[in-house]
């Protein structure tokens, strides 16, 4: 018995993964409450270490908050511009790189360490865990969105101090990704970072390798290698 | 304009959400190379800070590499056993936890921690964020390996520093995950861990927020608790 998708359905994943962006643009209008419920359950349904489920969403429209959130950006801000020079300095001052006070909604995705007690089945030599279940949570949340018509772009450049302060983390919630949501005009139709010339895609071949790091075996994988080229 | 998908469209990206499972019980068929390169330009295709590109992907087929890495599972299995006590310890005896042997492809994803120089754009102040976009990489190939209909197992019992020992990684390549991939007899309808009662799932409500961790200002927010309530 296969249990592959059908053709359509495979079409429609595969839209969200290749048109899913990093947005920065937002228009104003709210974004409805089933839509937002659609994509908090799909960001739920993430897989988790020990299945503890580690994350909260925290959902923010107070514009009070949102402009402390934005002071701790641009000074994060001030500080990254600092270790970029010359030319790279002054692309890197155009590029737009949060909606944090624009996009109708916020989310802050956090991980609550020790959630259902401090010993985690499958954590317990890899205690990174946690954390990374939180990240899969995020790109589920991500890609929802895109198929709800949503944009979403994740605000690197801030101090996770500061926004535990902000937003009253316990000592034990560590803040994963800050988000910001909203309608978007367009999507791109590849990174903006990729359009203004930044950084190149790597080809898709230089990025897998066989059997170890050094991928001395290759002829085994002659066909895989094709495939890849191919794409 | 709406960027909205398809209802039809919507639901093929929903059922690979809903229907994605940890699997630890493969069948030894090989993945047919034209499936395993799209789950891998799925891969590819996730968000990445500055869009470092930070992954790899190490395919390994080779059974004296897997068995080693069977081994160094066991041994941090055997330490993982001694942190439960009485009846946990005995339930997690009872769990199979990898697929290393008897799948037909492992896959460990990388994140190498320098690509394209010391400086990242949105990396400077949050170090750790090459690392969750590769797992947002991870997130994206087990989510298309469901929609092909091929199984992942994340195996996290395993020292991170065994692993690259084993694999030949350099010293600022991280193993980040390590999966087990093959078709499956099927997919359970809910997490294994759930199932055995091992731990509930939580209620979508439960672990969402509204402006700061202690939730103070709900009643704005009435109308999506609701909508949360009723999933």
């Amino acid at each position: 018995m296969s249990h592959e998708f059908s053709e359509s359905e495979k079409a429609g994943f595969y839209r969200a993964v290749f048109e899913r962006r990093d947005c920065r643009r937002f228009r104003p209008e709210p974004i409805p409450e089933p839509t937002l419920a659609r994509i908090l359950e799909a960001a739920h349904h993430a897989p988790s270490v020990g299945f503890m489920q580690p994350w909260d969403f925290i959902l923010i429209r107070d514009s009070l908050i949102r402009e402390k959130i934005h002071q701790a950006f641009l000074r994060a801000n001030d500080e990254a511009q600092e270790l970029f020079e010359g030319e790279r300095r002054r692309q890197y001052t155009t590029f737009k790189l949060e909606g944090i006070r624009e996009s109708p909604l916020n989310i802050c995705v956090t991980c609550q360490r020790d959630r259902f007690g401090p010993v985690v089945l499958g954590k317990t030599c890899q205690p990174e865990m946690d954390l990374y279940s939180t990240v899969c949570a995020v790109q589920n949340l991500w890609l929802a969105a895109r198929v709800e018509g949503i944009g979403v772009g994740w605000v690197s450049i801030v101090h996770a101090g500061e926004l535990s302060a902000i937003l009253g983390l316990p000592p034990q919630v560590v803040p994963v990704a800050y988000l910001c949501l909203g309608h978007v005009e367009k999507f791109a139709p590849e990174p903006e970072l990729q359009t203004a010339g930044w950084l190149p895609r790597l080809p898709l071949q230089d990025v897998v390798r066989f059997e170890n790091w050094e991928s001395s075996s290759q002829n085994e994988w002659q066909r895989l290698r094709q495939e890849l080229e191919n794409r």
